[in-house]
């Protein structure tokens, strides 16, 4: 998808809009080239006068026009270069192959975009740990399989989603700085034009773009896969963050409201339109990675399919994953809480959430069977005729009769039944996490 | 991806390059508003002058500059129509919501994509036609898991090529059709803003743009999904034809040659670029298709999520389509063929393709075990001495035995040995398929 | 997955359970083998007494040991005809190559699952008109992007369930349809044992079978990818009525309850097990889609590798779909409504959702701006005093000066804005759909 | 897919068959329930006698007679505590929920299957290596894009399958380590059935069961994420190793074979059924992986249907890698390599593979266009008239006068035009990887 096109708007964002620029490609791949031009000049095997033609600015500028990937690229470069320095259009491309250039060129602009993912993750990251440390005893209700369940802060919700994301961000950080590993093998692998001197060549110009060092990947993949699929796992927490935010801002929730846009015919919308992209954005991703995934099996010394799709692909998935964050940067930062409707929600479940207390209470004062019977009892009193579970459980004689009195009567606070919420919450609000 | 990224140049075509561009996804919007404007003038809902006011290509000119989708294409296209008469600009988008302009919209554009990918298959299918058609007679080996099989000719081959071809087009051709499908329900699929006169409009709406009428199909995406796995399948049948082709102009293969690119490096290169492509472009289809089908529970009355999703993957997965279909119309149309290799690859085998043929001859004969031993006895013979399997077999004295020496002298000639591979051929290339 | 393991329990159903077991997939085989005998016999290619030899029930029950695909169980039947009947043995298989009755043993597996697939949709189709038609009038908010829009009723929502659902289905049982076709091409596709008789023997085979007869389709995989695709799509479908349960049956809104699953700790717990269910088909569906799809660039005559993965595709996408239907299909036969409740949830919106009516109301009377002026004015009235916004906008000077008190009186009553609601709901009921 | 499913059989393997038996996942699911009865009795929660009443052989022969997941799972595990010691039955699954038990089971199985990979890794890293360090000095055709490139070794080949599939394995033997960890959280994330000892009770079960503690993981799945992605990573470059047999094997080229599969209607056939398989496990993985990605924005503490998929994609995901793996540890071990077939199909190139080496000869001395004149030229006379490229070159006038006598003599030599390839195979076999 682009950065410019009305039919891919959604799926990109104003920090990443630029990563993959035709500006920003030619510009890598005229880095590679230079950086190369360098390296074997100092090494003697191409003479200085070669490595001096090369300017990357200037040449950028002329380079752009013929907008179009390796082969093309080089020929318009030696072109250029022949213009300057008749020479040194000899020496262009000195041992390389096209697909030296190319994933070189690709490293380099995943090892740029990420400071602006990076920049991205920290204001999320930032808002995340705001609200959960602002909320750290916001009594809420848990809710499993989309049905009320035990009480939770959400405190602790917003740390869930601040170490799930942390987690997502890590990987995918991690999986970048791997990646940013020169390529360079030659025709068919073996920098055979260098003779004996590809492998200090190699170091070199590593050193040179700020890359690691490596062996040739030319079908060895697995390091940009683990990027792609990194975004993936990323993207799928920001989804779920997403996820909650739509659920919790529905009317009859009403326990957040998340900044909106509006309708082209409702005047009274608030959407959440940024839940909706990052949703999207977790929609798509796996595919994306799918079919990076399914062009690994490369044939031979360099592939005839599964290698051209990589492009697409990876630049998919960066840019996808750019507009899940900036949305969810976003969406989060100008999130409203509410916690006095969160309270009432909770108390609206009528204290039902608290059987499990009850059941937990009364087992090893009666045994399993008759805790069960004396909460279902209470369960079915407290549908029946509207009092609360914890009023039906103090009026049955049982409970009554095995439970001590303070802790009948406390028995539906949810402030009681935390347990580790705050433990859990600092913890992961600490966990340690990627710039 | 985009029609004008280079970090995209082998995701798309010269012919679906615009399909997507900012000016058709504008100029469909705009069809679809000003259509409305018209059939509500005509029903006496808004006034005439009011669509009078409507001119899509003065309009669009404007209106390009808001580069982005339905709210605020909506908001522009007001203020262009306010301008030029102020009592129009109340009546624009009137009781249409903004999902159901981007939707007709996307729609709009999968047809006026389709004859343009016709086009391109009626030349990759005439190619196809024309290959199978000269090389009816043309014996080669049939191969199967990638081993030596028993005879067929390169006639056969190609008609399969066209046919399943064929099938995949007819499919994703009748799924376009399908599809050609207007949207229009309002805010929440009733058409509230509209009284009784939703339906009619509707169907007046449709006619206008050339469209089926339809239901809302606001959360029923099916029809969207279709093509898109249409395309999947499709570009899969491609991708066949790609692999097939690259496997047989191996240099150590050398039956077919497929117009080459070069290489950055080696002078000598040859490569099949369009069978790369459309290889790239099966490895990453069945991902974007994973990733519409994964939108599709889209909640409530329209979504949050799942629809946001299709824009993106809708053009990723035509314009892939595209890009296949133009490098294997290409690739057929100037594929040479060598039929004096196809045979010296046949004979290379030694005749062990033969051992099939001789089984069945024997097996009534002798039954099942001593035909396989003498079958197996010639076959190792001729491993064993460098005969061919023929002369192996005719030396055996249990076959020559038992099998009249006709069929014995000829059990290893192929011309004898195609079964039905001319009636399947002739067949398969007069199977009918969409235009 | 499998029927009988617990690690799959969730991704089949009673149902489908047996669709693929060994009893099934080994019956299906002997059925292919079987008919061959009896054709091939009728048309004087084998001796008659080769086919009297073959009794499906009694040697599946031997074959069945061997536990395992084409290659040995042929030689397994080999063995068992050859101790009934020696001269027999010789012609098991004749003619036929191992994808041959692996690909019409599927496609026999697939027409015989059909019925029990139809029969669920026929169980949800049913309950899904029964609610539409029972709650043809009863009123409930629209939502959109997760926030309330114009009213509907529940009849038009599960009306759009119903075709939904009966287009998805449609679609697949035409795909199984035309996927119901007999694989019979011999060793590379040309029947070259049978010489000329191969066409005639192929149909008498498809007759015998009750399949379609066919072509060799040993590479052309584009009617079992319409299948699995088709599946996903109806999946998708099942996935929508899910999402949309677990969010009215959610607590806070309480619109539907759907008979729950329990917890293992939580006694008051009723889970929307069903809806979780259909709800982890529809996510890994696309997934099982995709990985078919990158499996169609099948090469030359019959494939190594994905040809290969097709099997447990296959099987996965059709028992997936089973475990949705089957959830799906007793969830909503048991699906509980509360009109009182979607009532007064509509009622707590305090009317905001009307403002797109007071808008279309005052547009042509005030202008768009004007218009816009007054309904702002009114909504943020009714959120900052808590009248309803119906009340703000009587309240309101200018709206009673332009708007008839009998229009302002009654433009908040859901009952008023429906629009086309009933007409679609109708239409939608009564969709064809194939049985 | 199943272990003992026909319908599966290609999709598994003798060594992971029982990783995901109903024995191992009830057994599993015992030892959390067991280990937890165990640290909460130490703690003194429980009685202790409640843990002494836990045996996991003799329970878990009962419990598979109620062959289902956690909630029957507990309900039969506690009627079977009853029947020895009742009031031990209040205490079964204190504290813990649903997920909890089947998560950390899920975490046990891969636990166990990671050494059985292990395993299978070592026998086909080994057997690499062998073929890495046999064939050092072995002369082949490098090939790229399936056209022939400059050569290479057999050696560097292997060493590269070797170093590409450490490098997978390296990255899913992390992912299973690192998601080795307890999953204890209790109803909604709080453990608040322990007050506050949940941390410690926590710490305890995970040493107890030899995982890693944790803090809750009931929405975050990215652990899991990254081992169903790494199996993609891994599964692919297997997949790699079996695409470069086929196509090795191929008749044409026949510089390697592989230990074949059987036809069941072609005697002579020797099909490289193990990379069959492994291909197929490559082509289906990735739509696995994208099926567990799309199920990641899990709602709230515990999810309805993203979750419910997890069980089925993981493990399909290890089955279908352990199906590659051993398919490939098989075929490498029993992989014939011909190295007099290597240097034919590099001698029959004509050298042309060597105009590359003329170029960067050249191109210093006479620059690049009167270089690539020479080359082309000598190319051109090679095609023409039959001899080789390196005759051809030694003809030219050009060339002749330019390029030292000795240089030219053994411009075509293959071991002269090796580079770095020795080198570089040293450093792939001697990487480091996980055990």
């Amino acid at each position: 998808m682009s950065a410019h096109r009305l039919i891919d708007a959604l799926a990109t964002s104003d920090a990443v809009l630029d990563a993959f620029s035709d500006t920003a490609v030619l510009q890598a791949m005229l880095d590679f080239e230079v950086a190369l031009a360098r390296v074997e000049a100092r090494a003697g095997l191409i003479p200085v006068s070669a490595a001096d033609a090369f300017d990357a600015v200037t040449i950028a500028r002329e380079a752009r026009r013929s907008a179009t990937v390796s082969i093309p690229f080089v020929a318009a470069l030696t072109a250029r270069v022949r213009a300057e320095s008749p020479e040194s259009a000899g020496y262009v491309h000195w041992g390389a192959t096209s697909q030296d250039v190319a994933d070189t060129a690709l490293v380099l602009l995943l090892a740029r975009v990420r400071p602006v993912l990076a920049a991205e993750h920290a204001r999320l990251s930032a808002s995340l740990r705001r609200l959960s440390d602002t909320h750290a005893s916001t009594i809420m209700l848990g809710r499993t399989l989309m049905q009320p369940a035990t009480p939770i802060t959400f405190g602790l919700k917003a740390a869930v989603w601040y170490s799930t994301a942390a987690h997502g961000w890590t990987r995918l950080a991690q999986a970048l700085d791997d990646a940013a590993t020169v390529q360079f093998g030659g025709a068919a692998g073996t920098l055979a034009v260098l003779g004996d001197a590809g492998p200090a060549i190699g170091r070199a110009l590593a050193h040179e773009l700020g890359l690691h060092s490596s062996l040739p990947w030319h079908t060895d993949r697995g390091g940009l896969a683990a990027v792609v699929s990194a975004c993936g796992i990323y993207t799928g927490a920001l989804g779920k963050i997403a996820r909650d935010i739509t659920l919790l801002s529905q009317s009859e929730v009403g326990e957040v409201a998340a900044a909106g846009g509006g309708s082209s015919t409702m005047p009274h919308k608030q959407n959440p339109a940024g839940c909706a992209i990052a949703l999207a954005a977790a929609t798509r991703l796996p595919g994306i990675v799918a079919g990076f995934l399914a062009g690994l099996p490369q044939e031979h010394e360099r592939a005839a399919g599964g290698w051209q799709a990589e492009w697409s692909s990876v630049s998919a998935a960066i840019e996808t994953t750019g507009a899940a964050l900036a949305a969810m940067a976003a969406t989060t930062e100008a999130l409203q809480v509410f916690p006095d409707r969160m309270r009432a929600n909770l108390d609206a479940t009528g204290g039902a959430i608290f059987a499990e207390r009850a059941i937990f209470l009364l087992r090893p004062l009666v045994g399993r069977d008759a805790a069960l019977a004396i909460v279902d009892g209470a369960l079915e009193e407290s549908r029946a005729s509207g009092v609360t579970f914890g009023a039906a459980l103090r009026a049955h004689p049982d409970a009554g009769r095995v439970l001590p009195a303070a802790q009948l009567d406390r028995i539906d606070r949810p402030e009681d039944y935390l347990g580790s919420a705050e433990t859990f919450r600092r913890e992961l609000v600490d966990s340690p996490q990627d710039a």
